[in-house]
């Protein structure tokens, strides 16, 4: 029989993936969440000379998409940036990851809502809701891996000042609060909100994580 | 001509794939199922207000969502796990691989199935069956991998106690009872049987094979 | 002005990729492609009670998902094989590349085809013949690519018996002719097209290549 | 607080990703979106002895996927080539890059809104004139990542011939405006349209970025 110690034990024993294969699996899932945001793009079929003025009316979809798309893709950039500066990644580290991913798998659901409610003129202040609340999970889940990371004894490279990591966390959760800030801003305004969350993935261009020094990352 | 017997030869001769090249395919068959089961996430079109009231009256496609996601994500893991194991794959070996990839890649299916018919109120006891099958066929194809690369003769790492993973394969095939069990349970009440499918996912976090032991891992 | 010689040179110029990144794209296409067929087993939405008889009417989609699954894998395993036999890829050879992956990833649509009208009982012996080519197109594809590899001067890794890697292209055509055949039985029995459809799958199960030799795959 | 200063230095910063993560992700999107234009083949539902018309009729879906297919396939093995003579990739050109992918993964969307609107006969002219459109952004942004690579001090490999590599962009850039007349050319003959559009794809077969010489190659 399985004791709830050795299951503990199992749980966290130090049998780590290299973050290699971890990545991979990442990357498909950001790779494919982007590029499955297209699919939410219907073709509308109109009487003949409708085409201009239905493409036209169907502008959220496309603002939806850009916002969705440089969202994913920027994440991806940063979360190969923490994985860079993570040595191993431990079942719950890959958990924690996990979750993160099940949030950025889910965002062509709230894009399609909001694009579609947007578009109606009506409940789009709801879906804007949804829509950040998704984005607010994603970036928990992100800001939980690199909290854990940090302050777990073995995960991070030896060549990374951990002060400075530990206080980097603060900028990198500085997200979430604009996350919350913009699902109330779609209350009174689900265009302004939609504003806000095309400037928070521009926001997350910027690299706030303390750099690798010497060690030119584990690829090099 | 081809003889049966060189067939069989062709078939099994030691032609052996490096087991990367077999979990890169295998990567995107699970980050792809895993990633497309948004898809089954559809809007609702409702009158005006009606929103909110039409989402929470899907919560069905969540809550199969969430199962789903987390347990193609941990199957994942062990899968890593149990490749990291093996030296090589063989043609039979890539042959089961592809019959556990496929209950993989099915996966979606009876996700909108169970969700579709859990949030209709009827025939969600049948739905919720399909659903425990789909995911015992995963684990009993899984299974077989490993209990295959187990007792062959050269396909294991040279460094894995062959006694212990022989002994695995019982803690590995426990899952599968348990899914029959919840296939059971579906026809009394389908809303424990997916508690009981979300239980099982997490189960099978734990890390029930033998260690690597010094070598560490082939991408060391 | 770009002379149409230069143009020549500039598409065979021995600036060759490595077969390594041919490989990813290509095994991109093909786990995506084997993974999307599950979109094609669509809930069916019918009164309480008739689940299982819906689900039942249905097997045309569960059994061309099968065959159109480890077809796909199937074939994934034998071009793996073909590549690790080529040292370079050069333009001409990722253009027919190209040519047999499109064929690889429309196997989505004959497949969604032949399902559909296997069920409906009529012009299914036209779906089962457009099935048989889409097939016939990838096995034909496919054996350009070897032939093409075989008969060039310096793309074969050099270990490779020329000899024995010529003779192989006549066993590695046999499947064509007999996609031709099933696609004439189709016009007899559209279900016994599909057995012979599931035998020529698992026909390419066996490896027909020269071996590696000594050099133990280009990964090694 | 950040200053603005700060945040052009985090961004700019050299801390720089090598280039076969973002290549990795990129094959992903290049991959998926290729694979996923099949899911506009729609499978059409008609009577008893229809279905031979139904399929001819719509010639347009096919043409048109596999000039997006060929398009995509081609233009992935250019990118490749650009990647492969970048040494390190910066936030900019990452955040470029993205912009090219983005317009990549749209391409199902404009090939299925011209699809459907040759197949209707009417508005295929504009529908047309937005697959060019489409296709344009794409190169544009490609030309770009090209230039931007080129004109900076530290990303290109030092084996690659600077002059050489600043003259390849004229004929890099090529492309956009044969796109720009197609675009014209879709307001008379939406099939004399398509029809550039495949030479296109073709013209980028051509390799015409400068060779890199001794050095085979970062992967050799």
């Amino acid at each position: 029989m399985l004791s709830l110690r050795k299951l503990e034990a199992a749980f966290e024993r130090g049998d780590t993936l290299n973050t290699n294969r971890a990545e991979a699996f990442s990357d498909g899932v950001f790779a494919i969440a982007a590029t499955i945001l297209v699919l939410e793009l219907k073709v509308p079929h109109v009487e003949p000379g409708g085409l201009s003025e239905a493409l036209l009316e169907r502008w959220p979809s496309y603002a939806t998409y850009v916002v969705s798309f440089l969202t994913i893709g920027i994440i991806w950039v940063n979360h190969h940036a923490v994985m860079e500066r993570i040595k191993n990644v431990n079942r719950p580290l890959l958990f924690l990851n996990l979750v993160f991913l099940m949030a950025v798998a889910a965002i062509p659901f709230p894009t399609a809502l909001l694009a579609d409610y947007l578009q109606a003129g009506y409940d789009e202040r709801l879906a804007s809701a949804i829509y950040g609340a998704t984005m607010a999970m994603m970036g928990i889940a992100f800001g939980l891996i690199w909290a854990y990371a940090v302050f777990s004894e073995d995960l991070l490279h030896n060549t990374i000042d951990l002060h400075r990591a530990r206080r980097s966390l603060l900028i990198f959760a500085a997200g979430n609060p604009l996350y919350l800030l913009a699902i109330g801003v779609s209350l009174l305004s689900p265009e302004l909100a939609l504003a806000i969350y095309a400037l928070l993935a521009l926001f997350y261009l910027f690299d706030v994580l303390p750099p690798l020094q010497e060690h030119e990352g584990k690829h090099g």
